[in-house]
This record gives structure tokens, C-alpha cells and sequence, in this order.
């Protein structure tokens, strides 16, 4: 018993994606559960997810289900990504940094130019700098650009940020990509629209994260930009996921997920709550004088400067906090949908006295 | 209400992969959502997979669990097979055929050396007497066999079957993988262990499927040689797995459908119920004298010409049967782990009359 | 002095690539090397081929020189099949067999497809019954077709065959592909123009052969179809080259030994003399009555069955003929541009006696 | 007469890859053409490269003989790289500027990891701090290091440097490449032997470079740490190269070429003389006080600063030189092996009046 406690202690706020689904998800599955379907995505559900979607987006989109944001991220960067061409994302990116070449394996060998940004965000002149090449038959070509919103510091794009990084891309002629990995948390955290956190601002295609925020494994990638689902023919999309191994048969499961994710606002709920609980758990924390904040806490991400001692005091308690992990030494803590208000208080206890 | 019945008739029979999960699975995944648990397979769950493996296989073998059964065998494969390298397979197989190239995909360009065999088996002389060119600076290189139990045709190849295959195998120096999308069926069917089928019969990397008998989506990889394993480092492994997008973030609820699959005999109990409805099924349309079996009913699948006249009946009764899909314009019929008896006995029924 | 004699007719015969280059060839490289120039093929040499073949083949047509013919093959491919591609080629063709896997690793994965055809050449019966799951996902996607002039039994296809065979790729939407490693020995052999054997019989893309026909390393990846090129941008071609390794800095060194084998018809000359060389051995062998043709001698390879004590024979001498290599126990033996009339006389003297 | 003399002044210190090879070279052409010859590098030879390189490098190499540089460089990094393992070299090197992105093609999609260093070169310290990563599964594997000698900015690494940065690599069990695109000129600046630059520093392989000294198209591969070979058996080198279309059949042409330009000291007799015009090239500019060197002049390639109007002067002589292109706006002038002294005279005279 109590060794299990200690084990729950130990994952919390390691990451959101230690978190299980929400009861809605797991509703969703019990009943895509009652009887057979026919498998590879071409159930009722999985072709609704195509009409859900574009209303969330206000806009005819196409939708991909897959069950791994690498995935997501990877197939959507090679449909506009040549095998030359170059990949323009932060140097802390997840697409750079965390996926372990998923954009180089997915497009047969693409380079990702590494830029270095302000807080993790992308900044339009330096994008603007990078560019380079276009036509000359010794170097990469030039061919997408991708951010990350949240960003890998906690930090939301506002939106005439994104606005401006569209429009270097759009003005180089190269489509964007934004990794949502917490897209629901990023939406909460500018209080704005799905569409305008996206096409309104130019994303051309968008991994859609659900699996942090209350799902057990299900992602979606959303095609803005009916061009480029022309010019590379649509089946085509599939037969990459199918060749990948992310045309799951049983896919009716992951778009029960996305269906139930997407439905009655349970997304943004879940969002709100993982924000607010962030805020609190970072305003806990500036209250002690040894600890500074690194990057701004605008969602459910908070990044600290912890001195040794306290994290060794943290550890103590069953916690597993790594220093070594981050830029600048910052520790980073994440909340969740179903981070308990006093999940927060207990750990912040353990520095009060 | 009508419509839905009419939907669940029409996927009937036309794979196993139309099911859901059985009970056990379901349950196992809501246990697993308890609370909060270390991502990426490093959870208790998934860890003890390794356990539960060896001792279903009698030996100590190394596992990877996938989502795909595609990305399993792709996976398996490319750990056994260079970029220039063969891999000798019959020409009907899974991985030849319906995979859309995922295994020249994860091994970046092997060959796949089509076997014309016997009813669907590859013969050892037929393999024996492909396997060339090895040294030879302009041929891509012998590297993997590999068979597929239940083999396309629905039909079982028997354990000295296997063991002569893998000798062939392995007097060229070949590593031999066996897709085991119905893994369990084969197993009933030839009434053996695990190991039998496996390792004690030359088999050196298995492609374990669980999603067609009873789960939602959970495949495992499992090495049997260590040498395999040895000389490409086991990280590695891993590696490509997340470079893939095969390495979900929330892992546990695949090992958590693994690990009651295998517990308490309940994918054998599936698969003894799928078999037998197998048979009912065969037994039956063997009865009308104008129905013809195609290939031997080994287990769960049912391959027979049926005149056109009668496939129309059945359609019309909202079955969907395809007679163009398959070899010698035989028809397919799957049973599974939720076949009902009357089930079947609807299906003949219309027939019957 | 001795031993080099021996060494020169040990290779003789054995294929048309032991041969050097013709002295118009050797004279023009001499000439390119009189001063400094433009590199990677902004040469004057190297821009005016694209006249020069266009001339040649009385089209405005677009053309890529390399220095190696297995690359030109690749190359060429890759352009006309997606990763997820079909290439539909006879089971014994170079690009099959002989090239390491080529297509495989420049296509990034895609499959070719084996006919079995007759005497070494597709059957558009054949080819036409084999193009199928266009559109399913499953299954990787009809894409090319490709033929080889001269085929790999040393026979050429005549112009009703490419057109008929033409015309099922075009049916299907494919494009078609002729690997013509021996291109102007078809052409001698035909009697036709290379307007004929190509874009008027519906041939898209060509690989033009001509370092075995008296060259050092040149060949051209020559496009017949404009659309080809429009649809994939013409820089992008060059990028393929360049990120291969195949497009040299002093390009003009291969450029020149094309304009030189382009001129004053000395791509003919040289295989009219191979063809004439090769009918000589080939009515030589078959007054022996022990001998047979395998195939009919088209032009300069000729294909027998030789009893093994005459091979032995012709061994004792130098020769190192291997009945092993090709099918149905047939030896391979080849004459070129170089060979001389008293080589072939030799040649035979030894079984005449 | 006029129109060429401009055209030959054009492309003057652009590159040394404008000029044609040197007597020795030509010669040696004309004598590997004097009859046929075993094809794919079978021949005399070129199997006795092997003992030439052995000789010159005081050691047993193994050598692979290539056309191009670029696929010396891609090769050599292929087999030291696994698709998902990290490349550490300097921003501006060749393999990650200007080969189009031929080590990502060769490896399946390896990550080039750009370190800033000091005037071109890598620094140690920034090396050691980059390797990072290894053994966890979500980050790309450090795996092969390459330095360029000459460097992209003409500077020389010192036999120290190069000791110190093999150190890193090796403590980090890294293998270290040497892209020796200019070698010679390297070894005679360094005043030093091939030995001592290479593998006595602790280099693992290196890119021979001899296109740009005096050859038309040669280069080479070669292998100082057997081990390397061992793991990865000898021949799936040559296999890799055939696939890649670089295993030219008439191979004897470019093995030809290497073994004119290693003996008699002709490769050094070349390097020698061109950087002996470097120097004075580089001396006479920096008589005009408006030129300053960007980087010191340590061979044959000079790097200025030189303001708008002066260049201006250049080129209205016929020169086409760009300060588009370097970094710091600094302008390439290159002599090489036939840069006549009067050359040199001519081009600074321009600016003397």
C-alpha cells in the first residue's frame, strides 16, 4: 500500500502524460466496445471525426487520426518536407530534440535547421535570416517551417507571433506546421479560438494533441490547407500511415477517443483545470525567495530555478526531480486534468517548512 | 435500430479485426487507469511483460510491445535485414501484400523474394534454391525468412514444417521471423506450446498478435535469439521503435492489454472459441453441395468458392463478401472470439432455404 | 608479355564493360582538358548536350548525364514511383538483379514487381494482369514500368512490343522506363531511329548507355515527357543528383565523352561493328553441332548452351566463361566496339579443332 | 580567340574544381585504355591501391575508390553512422552546407549536429559539451564526428587540434572522419606525413580528395581502424557502394588516375606548387591596404574583405567573383596545382594601376 503511494508521489508533475484518460474518454471506449466495425478508420465514427473537427475549426479540414504524437508530427512534416529539404524549428524543439530523428526517418533524410529563438519561441527576423538557398543545387531546399505551441518552455505563442512566422513562411513560399502537442492548454491559455490559433493565423497543418489532456493514446493530424492535400493525392496520406504502422485496424478506438475528447467541451475543461492548477502550483512556488521562475507560467507547464538543497528535499518525499534535464538548469513541473488541488498543497508543504 | 443491425451483420465474417476487446482486456485497461504511472513503458506493466513472456515461451526472451501489427513486423524485420538486404517470403504474404511496402519502409529498401510455395506455405526446397548471390557485389543479400502462422490461406503449418524452413534458414546464415497476426489460432489448431511453435522450431523473432483475438490494439515483438539482440544493442531497439512513433507515451494501457490477455489462459480460451466456430462455419457450407472449401479450415478462417448466385444471396442479406479479393476467386470468412454460435447459424441459414 | 596476353583474353567476351574507351572519346577528354571551365555541368560542353540529344532524337528533350549507368537507372526510377511505388519489370532485368538493390535505396522503399514474360521481355498480357490495387491503401501503388533494351537475354524488344507495352503503362496511368544500357545496338539491331524506340513507341523516361559502347563512365538520364518534369520541379532533379553523389564537379569530362560519342554517328559505328562482331561469333558457335542458342542473337551478346568439356576447352585457353551465372545453364558471351575479327577467329579456331 | 581568354579568366581562382588533370593523370588514362580489362575494380589496378595507400599512409588501409566526393564523404559517413545517430561537425562543412544533404541520404536520416567553433574549425571543449544523449531512447545516438582539413575557411588544423578533437570523439567512442577534399594541400602545409595527419591523430577514416589537385574525377575512401571494417563486414561496403551507383564498372579508369597521382610525388608536387601560389596570391592583396584577410592563408585558398568598388574592378576584367557567399562578406580566391604565376600577376595587376 504504502509503496504504491509513494509511487503515485513520484510521477506527479513529471510530466501530463503519466495521467491515465478521463472518465469521458474511457466512456467512449466502453461503448465503441459493444459490437463489430469496420476496421481501418472507415467506421461511422472515425468519418464523423472529419464534420467534428471542422466545426472545432470552422473550416472544411481533413483529419488523420494516429495513436502517437511522434507520429503526428513526423507524417505531417513529411507531406510537405521533400526528402532535401529543410525543416526550419527551435533547437529545443520536441521535433529536434525528443523524437529521436521520427522528421529525418519520416521524410527519408530531411535536415532540420535549428534556430535559437527568445524563452523556446521562434523569432520572425531570425526565420527570416535562416532561410537560404532556394534553387541552388548544393544545398537543402527550403521547405517547412514547424512550432510548437506550447512551446518546450511552457511559453504559448500569442497570436500575432504565429501571424508573423506564417507570414515569413508563407512570403519563402514554405507551409507551416504547429506541434500541438498541448494544443487545449495553449487555447485556454490566450483565450482565443481553435481557428484563430491556427488558420487565422496561417498554420498550414496541425498535429492535434489529445493524449496529455485526458486521452489514452489518441492524436490527430488536421490539414488547414486544401493545397496541399491536392497536390499530394489524398489517398496517398494514408498509404504513408499505413506504410508507417499507424493505420490501426481497431482505429474505431482512437476516434472514440478524439469523439469523446471533443464533445460537450470536455477538452477545454480538462485544459482549464491543468492551467489552473499550474498557475497555483507556480505561485506556490515564487512565494519561496530561493526559487525563480525561467520562463513565464502561461499554461499548465512551470519551469524553476530550484536550488540543490530543495530538490533534494522534494526527492525525499518520493518525488523525482531532475535538474540536469533543462536549459539553464530549470526544473521543469507539469499539471494535468486531473491534478488534485491538493497534489499542489502537498508539495508545496514540503518546502513551507 | 434497423440500420445498426443491418451495419453489425455486414462486417460479420469479414475479419477478426472487426471486434472489439473480450472482457478481460476492457477491465484491465480501466485498472490500469487508476491513477498515475512512469510513461514510455518504464511502468510496473509494462516491465513485467518481459516476465509474463518468458514464462508463456519457456525461456527468456526479450519483448517489445507495439500497437500495429504492421509496425511489428516491419519493426522485427528490420532488425534482421540490411537495406540491401533479401527477404524471403511467400508471395501472398501479409507483409508482401498488405502492408503497403512498411517493411522496405523500416529497412530502407530490402527485398522481398516472392515464394510461390504450396496452399499457401512456403516449401523448404522452393526456399532453399532462391537463396543466392550471396558475397556477390551486385545482389542484395540473403538476410531473413519469413512465414506468416496462420499463413495467408488461413492453413497452419505444422511444427515439422517450421523446423525445416528454419534449417534451410539457417544452414544460409538467415535469421527466420514469423508473423504471428493469429498467433493463438495456430496454436490451437496444432495443439502445442508457445515454444514448440517457436524457438524449439528454429524461430528467431515473432511478430506476437493479440489485437485480432480479443484486444483493442496490442502487438508484441519478441526476440527468442539472443544474438540477434547482441549484436545490434538492445537500446537500439527501443530506438527504433521511437523514431518510428511506435513507442506510446501511455504505454501501460498496451501492456496492460497484453498482460491480461496472456493471464489466466485467456487468449487461448479465445482463440479454442474462435477455431471452433471456424469449424461450425466450414462444416456447414461444406454442406451445400455447390460451396466448396478452397484451402483446408486449420482455425478461425474459412476460405471457399461459392458461386455467384450465392454471394448475391448472401449480400443481399447485407453481408458484404468479396470474391475478388483472394486467390482462385475464393471467398474469405473469419470467425473470432465474440462469434456467436447463431451467428453462424444465421449465416447459413440463408442458404439453407 | 606473356602473361599480359593471357590476361586480355581471359576477359574477352566476357562482357562489353572490359573494354576501354574508342579513340574519338579519348580525344575529346584530351581536348576538354586544355583549360579551365565552369564546373558541375555549367560548361558549355555540358549545357549543349541537351541540343545534342535533342537532335538525336528529334525532340526537345531534357538530359541528365552521369557517370554510371546503375545510377542513371535509379535516378531516372526514382523520379516516376514514390516510396510507396510498384515497378513492374521482367525477374531477370538489371535493375532486379544486378544493381544492389538500386532502385530500392534511391526510390526510398518501393517494390518491383517480377514478371516472368518470355525469352527476357514483358508480355503486355503479363504486365497488364498484374497492375492492381491502385487505391488501397494496403497496398503499395502501381507507379512505373521498366524495360530493357536489350534485354538481359540479349534480344530486343521490337517497336509493336514497347508500344503495346506503352500503351498498358499509359492505360494505367504508369509511366514507363527503358533502361538501355546497350541502347545503340537496339538501335543498329532495329534499324530504326531513336525517335522510334523511344517517345514514338511511348517510352517516357531513357537510360542512355554509353560507356559500354565506347565510353569511359557516361551515360544520360534522358526525359521524353515534359510533364514529368513539370510535375516534379526541373531543380529537383539536379538535387537528386547532387545529394547522390552523382553530379561531378568536372562534369564536362563526362559531357565530352557524350558529345564526342554523339558525333559523326560514332555511337553507331562502334555498334555496328559490336552487332556485326557478334552475328560472326554467333554462326561461328552454332556450326558446332553440340552448341546451341539459348536465345537468338539480336546483337552483340550472344547466349548458348555449351556442353561442359567445351567450356572447359575454351578455359584452358584463358577464358573464364561460367555456365553458372545465367539461367537455364546458357553462357553469356558479349563483343564490342573493340572487338577485333581474328579475337572472334580464336576464339573458335579452339573448338574447331 | 577573345571569347575564350575572357572565359578562361571567368572561372580563375573560383575553385580549383574548374581545372582539367595534370600530364601525369592524363597519361596514366591513356595507359589503363590500351586493352580490356576485368570490370568493377577486379583489375590489377586497382586491387593494387591497396598496397599504394598502405605504402603512403605507413600502415595497412583499406581503400574504396570513388568519382565523386561528396559520395566519398556520404559513404565514409554511412558506415560509421546509424540512421538515427548524430554527426557532430562544424556549420560550415561541406557535408552539412553543400552536398545537398548526401549524408542524410546515405544513412537513412542522420542528424548533423552544427557546433560554431573558431575560424572554421571545431574546438574541443564546444565538441565534448555537444555529445550528449547516449542511451536514451528519445534523443538521436552521438555517433561519428567529421572535421574537414582544409577547413572551409583554407585553415589548416593543426596535428594537435586534430589530437584533441579524435580524443573527444573517442572518449565519447565516437569514430572520427577526416573530409580531406584538400588533403594534400593540407599535409603540405602542415609540412607533415599523411600518417601523422591521419591516423597517428586518431582518425577513423578519411575522405581522399584528388579531384581538385591534378585528377578528373578521383577520390577515396580509406579505412585506418579495422575494427570499423570488422564490424560491418568488408564487403557490405562495396555492397553500399554498388547500390549507390558508385561501383563504376570500368573502375580502372579512376584507380588509373589515383595511382598516376600518388607516385612520384606528383599529388604533393601538385599541392605544393598551388599553395605556393596561395601564398603569393594572398600576399599581394594585403599589399592594398582596402583588402584585409578574413582568415589567415594557410594553402591555397585565400579569404578577403574587399570593398564593393574593387571587386567591381575584378570582375569588369571578366572575373566573376561574389561576396554573396562567405561568411563575414568575405570573398574565395583559390589557386590550384595549374595556376600559372603570371595568373596571379594578372589579377593583382588590376588592381595596382
Amino acid at each position: 500500500m504504502a509503496k504504491i503511494k509513494t509511487k503515485r508521489e513520484r510521477v506527479k508533475f513529471a510530466s501530463d502524460n503519466v495521467t491515465g484518460a478521463c472518465p469521458e474518454v474511457l466512456d467512449a471506449i466502453l461503448k465503441a466496445n459493444d459490437e463489430d466495425r469496420t476496421p481501418y478508420g472507415n467506421d461511422e465514427l472515425s468519418k464523423n471525426l472529419q464534420n467534428k473537427f471542422s466545426e472545432i475549426f470552422e473550416k472544411e479540414v481533413i483529419v488523420f487520426p494516429t495513436a502517437s504524437g511522434t507520429a503526428a508530427n513526423a507524417l505531417a512534416l513529411s507531406t510537405m518536407t521533400p526528402s532535401f529539404g529543410n525543416i526550419y524549428c527551435h533547437r529545443l524543439s520536441h521535433i529536434n530534440v525528443d523524437e529521436c530523428g521520427a522528421p529525418e526517418f519520416y521524410t527519408g533524410g530531411a535536415k532540420l535547421v535549428n534556430l535559437d529563438g527568445i524563452n523556446g519561441k521562434i523569432i520572425p527576423e531570425e526565420l527570416d535570416d535562416s532561410i537560404s538557398g532556394k534553387g541552388i543545387v548544393h544545398h537543402t531546399q527550403p521547405s517547412s517551417v514547424s512550432i510548437t505551441q506550447l512551446c518546450e518552455t511552457g511559453v504559448a505563442y500569442q497570436l500575432d507571433e504565429i501571424k508573423k512566422i506564417s507570414e515569413v513562411a508563407h512570403k519563402h513560399k514554405l507551409n507551416i506546421h504547429m506541434d500541438g502537442a498541448r494544443f487545449a492548454n495553449a487555447i485556454v491559455s490566450l483565450n482565443c479560438s481553435p481557428a484563430e490559433m491556427t488558420w487565422k493565423s496561417g498554420i498550414d497543418v496541425l498535429s492535434f494533441g489529445a493524449t496529455k489532456n485526458g486521452c489514452f493514446a489518441a492524436e490527430a493530424i488536421i490539414f488547414f490547407n486544401k493545397d496541399l492535400v491536392g497536390n499530394l493525392p489524398f489517398l496517398m496520406k494514408r498509404v504513408l500511415m499505413k506504410r508507417a504502422g499507424h493505420l490501426l485496424s481497431k482505429m474505431r478506438f482512437v476516434s472514440a477517443q478524439l469523439d469523446a475528447y471533443l464533445s460537450n467541451e470536455v477538452w477545454l475543461k480538462n485544459a482549464r483545470h491543468a492551467n489552473a492548477m499550474g498557475k497555483k502550483l507556480s505561485q506556490g512556488l515564487q512565494l519561496n525567495k530561493n526559487i525563480k521562475l525561467a520562463y513565464p507560467t502561461d499554461a499548465n507547464e512551470v519551469f524553476v530555478k530550484i536550488p540543490k538543497n530543495i530538490i533534494d528535499q522534494f526527492n525525499s518525499h518520493g518525488y523525482k526531480i531532475n535538474d540536469e534535464e533543462w536549459e539553464n538548469k530549470a526544473v521543469r513541473l507539469v499539471t494535468a486534468w486531473n491534478t488534485d488541488p491538493s497534489d499542489v498543497d502537498s508539495f508545496l508543504n514540503i518546502i513551507k517548512s
